[in-house]
């Protein structure tokens, strides 16, 4: 049956968490996380959701560049689409006019993310599949056929990727089912956002511990004895034996990063996490370098901005954990080229999640990672956050620490329609209330 | 007296310029020049032009995105934003929640140059200073004063900025009488587009040269053998003394440009532009390792995104000319970084104009680059694109192949109000015909 795409919305959907300070950091003192949320419709029925994520002030930009390229989706038949989707891609992410706005950054480029979420999720509900078997099912040289390889092949060229996925279809089926029965091994950031108290930290942290959780991100950056306390107070209740990461979100120059941290080393985090700007491969390796000799690695990603700053980011040996997000990149067929190149690099994946809906769309990908290509899970884990899930039709499960492979066709992006028309900024029932 | 602004429009301004290929090149292969249009006024009636240049589609995105930052200009005085510009940039640059939409890169990058270009020239005209004097005049401590040097500091601390500066005032006056006698060096891209055939390639060819021009540039990229053939006739034309220069906009894989330009080193292009992704620093150290032995060098910046990518440019010696932007970075204010950022690292500046009001715009800065910071000429010229200056109150002058420093107060981007209103999308009367 073919699928011609006959409908295509945009909205743009706040959720008012600045209010109580969930998800504030070195950087972003007062998010209100929201997507530009993307709805298609075939002429057979069938719909694809996709969105991407954003802080609040600005995605009515990003609802506008989805518009922008929705004229490159609106008529086209799926299977057209997924034949050559390499081809659509390039489509999209290389209009002629429209890629001076970037290319592959930035607005234009988190526009793409939620249009392209949105056809992988029509793609695999019309499989019906979720989208990780979907891609676990799919033959690699289709695989490979999503991807574009413009500008890494000289980390990564097809054949090595094809050659990755083959060699990874032993035992296969051993680890879908290990990830069906036990599933995939997530940390939480719940416990420790930068406005929360001492005594919030560690209510949290304890509850946290109590349900399973083995290994905490805290927020750091703002200043170093705030930093020392929070830090002690969590490697105190969890123990030498469990897990602390730290995260700057960029506060820091090159020089600043190396000192601020080594001052944290007692800690021992396992990673510093955005020490400086996303954009600085060799500021990162040089903080590689220096940490390395501590036992710390550095982690980055959400703010990476396309598959040419991660492969740099790997040949200079400039992170130590790459952080793939599943709205920041041009969706599955972009990830799909970075957890390649990471595997080719040997560097472990460890994606990016929270926000809004961010937890439900990148643990098809880390299944996937797992599943068809790195098989392995040393120092490899998902984020979670807690929040916001409700608004989802299929929010992503957690039990104990571990996320459960989705079963419900698609890629789990669907809200709930109530939440999205409540939400709906300005006119929405919650946006109407505050802004009155 | 205090001048507070009061009033700020922006406007979706595009020229058809596809219709004749003008401006077509590997990858943008119809271009309709386009700019979002910043017009602020003051309580003392004053008034500030800025713009950002475009390619015709997304224009509309980059309209919304200024809107977005137009609340944090609306209301402000002037001498609040000048007495503290880093903060000011910052502001723009780093919103809180903004900043996830770049930070600092793409559709939200355009929009602060845009803004902060109509603020300068507010400035200048204030002073009743074209804006390159403002610059030259300006004491050193107050012009380190308008630069973030957030994520630099390992290539260039304040300190150092200020030392270049205080070097550069001896002889300052002679180079000032200099310039305005005989102007600053330019080179054209008029003569080679890729759509333009043979006959028009040779036609304008030498009319240039017998207008004076001496440094000519050739789009290359989409086939060897017309590239051969193209350079060949330009080269015979020009004769082995004049200088030619080859710009393939980011066609190429990194081994795929060494060779393809390997097999036009017999042309002797002094420069190979963005061989490959803008964003691929790594790669093009490769690429600039492997032709400096043929003795050409590589150029890029236009759509390099900030100061953080530029700094990484010069660490790793992958350009061998910066060619500054005065609408992709964040205006005057990131441009002074980069300017002396490449003089650290002895790397001549040599911007990207054409479009439309580049010219009018960068030719500010390279003055103050050549008065202030390097004193040299070596290897030097700014592009220059004979486009739309028409449209334009205060167009460029070029004399003998020279940009004439613009005598009029502002920074030369206030746009005639009947060619705004004609090319206004898709109100405007021309794209009223071209739509119906």
């Amino acid at each position: 049956m073919l699928h011609r795409i006959v409908d295509f919305s945009v909205r743009d959907v706040r959720f008012p968490t600045s209010a109580e300070q969930h998800g504030s950091d070195a950087m972003h003192t007062d998010p209100d996380y929201s997507a530009a949320y993307v709805v298609i419709t075939t002429d057979s029925k069938v719909q694809g959701f996709g969105l991407t994520f954003t802080l609040g002030k600005g995605t009515d930009i990003v609802v506008c560049a989805v518009k922008a390229l929705s004229g490159l989706v609106i008529g086209k038949f799926l299977q057209d689409i997924v034949g050559d989707f390499r081809g659509f891609y390039r489509l999209l992410s290389s209009d002629s006019q429209m890629r001076w706005l970037g290319p592959e950054k930035g607005v234009i480029h988190l526009a793409t993310a939620a249009v392209l979420n949105a056809v992988w999720d029509l793609w695999a509900r019309t499989e019906g599949k979720p989208l990780w078997k979907l891609l676990v099912d799919m033959d690699p040289k289709q695989i490979v056929s999503c991807i574009d390889f413009r500008y890494i092949t000289d980390a990564l060229t097809e054949e090595e990727a094809l050659d990755i996925l083959m060699k990874a279809q032993e035992d296969k089926q051993h680890r879908e089912e290990q990830m069906l029965k036990k599933g995939y091994p997530a940390y939480t950031t719940s416990c420790a956002w930068l406005g929360y108290t001492d005594e919030q930290l560690k209510q949290l942290c304890t509850d946290a511990f109590k349900s399973g959780w083995t290994k905490f991100k805290v927020k750091v950056g703002a200043d170093i004895e705030d930093d020392k306390r929070r830090c002690g107070l969590i490697r105190h209740m969890i123990g030498p034996q469990n897990t602390l990461m730290i995260d700057a979100n960029q506060r820091w120059d090159v020089s600043e990063a190396i000192s601020w941290v080594s001052e944290l080393s007692e800690f021992r985090p396992l990673w510093i996490e955005e020490p400086t700007s996303p954009d600085d491969i060799l500021g990162h390796a040089a903080i590689s370098k220096a940490l390395g000799t501590l036992g710390i690695g550095v982690a980055s990603g959400e703010q990476c901005q396309n598959r040419v700053m991660f492969k740099q980011f790997l040949q200079a040996a400039a992170l130590q954990f790459v952080q793939i997000d599943s709205c920041r990149l041009g969706s599955v067929n972009e990830n799909l080229a970075v957890i390649l190149m990471a595997h080719k690099f040997r560097v472990p994946v460890c994606p990016h999640a929270g926000g809004v809906g961010l937890c439900e769309l990148v643990q098809h990908l880390i299944l996937f990672d797992y599943i068809s290509v790195s098989a392995d899970l040393h120092n490899r884990m998902c984020e979670y956050v807690d929040h916001l899930h409700e608004h989802f039709t299929c929010p992503a499960i957690i039990e104990k620490a571990h996320y459960m492979p989705p079963k419900n066709p698609g890629y789990s992006c669907e809200m709930l329609e109530s939440s999205v028309v409540k939400h709906q900024y300005p006119d929405g029932e919650v946006w109407r209330k505050k802004i009155a």
